[in-house]
């Protein structure tokens, strides 16, 4: 018989991704515990976040801005672009600062499973990019599952037509893994791209 | 290159407890793909709360009254007391409902590392409420730990005084439990506590 207010954040917070019943009472006790200092704040950062969230015009990134911070960022290279499937793989391309050009996201990948058609993904727009802001180079940087292979295959014929270099992210054994755990088709592929050293 | 707000609000969740910034940056990209389905009920229930929560004036538990729903609840047994350390194992217990009577929140226990001292602690109020509410028994339900048993028994020397039944929870094998995973000590007070079938 905790009190029904209480009952209800939890509930709402149990729903957040990673999150459970268990670590929901435990983050609403802490933010009761820790009111100015903690749920005082985060109240003002979701209400702000909520009433200025943007969708960007040009590339499909949050931001609280339109054109988001990377498209208006004159830091960026501009004839570079880097197609990902989610905002999500953005933020974590931004995390390690290797790529310095533009993002697109496309909001999906092709799957015949789930009904996603091309007209439900962000490529028109892409193309119409690539003319307007001369880009060079197009990296696609789509999952390595069926769906991410055949929307990049997609993605390869249409870029064809407008005359754009296409790239897309090695694939290969990850850092730091131990050989006798990684699956056959990642082998396989490691062994048909090997590098001359 | 996140935009500042959105990178404000991560590392304000991520600082929750049992998060991190990579488990705040998913429930962040939820909350701005579901705005009005999670984000904006989210904001509600955290205002709502903010703005109305009290800890109660009689046992020390958080709600939106004081007295809090438990303790202004006529279904509750009002001669038996539960002591425990914190509102967080108040919740627990009222999770399962093997018991019905009401709860005093001592608010830590003493702790000799941490300072904390009796007059630290909400136990003037707990003597004065097993006078008042005419207390019949008083449950310690205070932590397995050194300071957590040096507080009961303080406490039981402190109850003494004012003439009621004082018991403790059940110490031994937890549920479900292999024995040779379980320490000494739980094994040999396990022992020394068994009971006749």
């Amino acid at each position: 018989m905790i009190g029904k207010d209480i009952e209800k954040l939890i509930k709402i917070i149990s729903k957040l991704p990673s999150l459970g019943p268990r670590s929901s009472r435990r983050i609403v006790l802490h933010l009761l515990k820790k009111k100015d200092s903690s749920m005082q704040p985060l109240i003002e950062a979701l209400s702000s976040i909520s009433q200025n969230i943007k969708t960007c015009e040009i590339c499909g990134n949050y931001d609280t801005a339109s054109p988001c911070s990377i498209c208006s960022s004159d830091k960026k290279l501009s004839d570079i672009l880097c197609v990902v499937q989610d905002v999500s793989d953005l933020w974590a391309m931004e995390k390690v600062s290797s790529f310095n050009g533009r993002y697109h996201v496309l909001g999906g990948v092709l799957s015949a499973l789930d009904g996603v058609a091309p007209e439900d993904l962000n490529i028109e727009n892409l193309l119409y990019r690539i003319k307007k802001e001369g880009i060079n180079e197009v990296i696609l940087a789509l999952p390595a599952t069926v769906d991410g292979q055949i929307t990049a295959h997609y993605l390869l014929s249409k870029l064809k037509e407008v005359n754009v270099n296409v790239t897309t992210l090695a694939q290969g054994i990850p850092m730091g893994a131990e050989l006798d755990y990684m699956d056959e088709g990642t082998l396989q592929l490691a062994f048909s791209s090997r590098k001359a050293l």
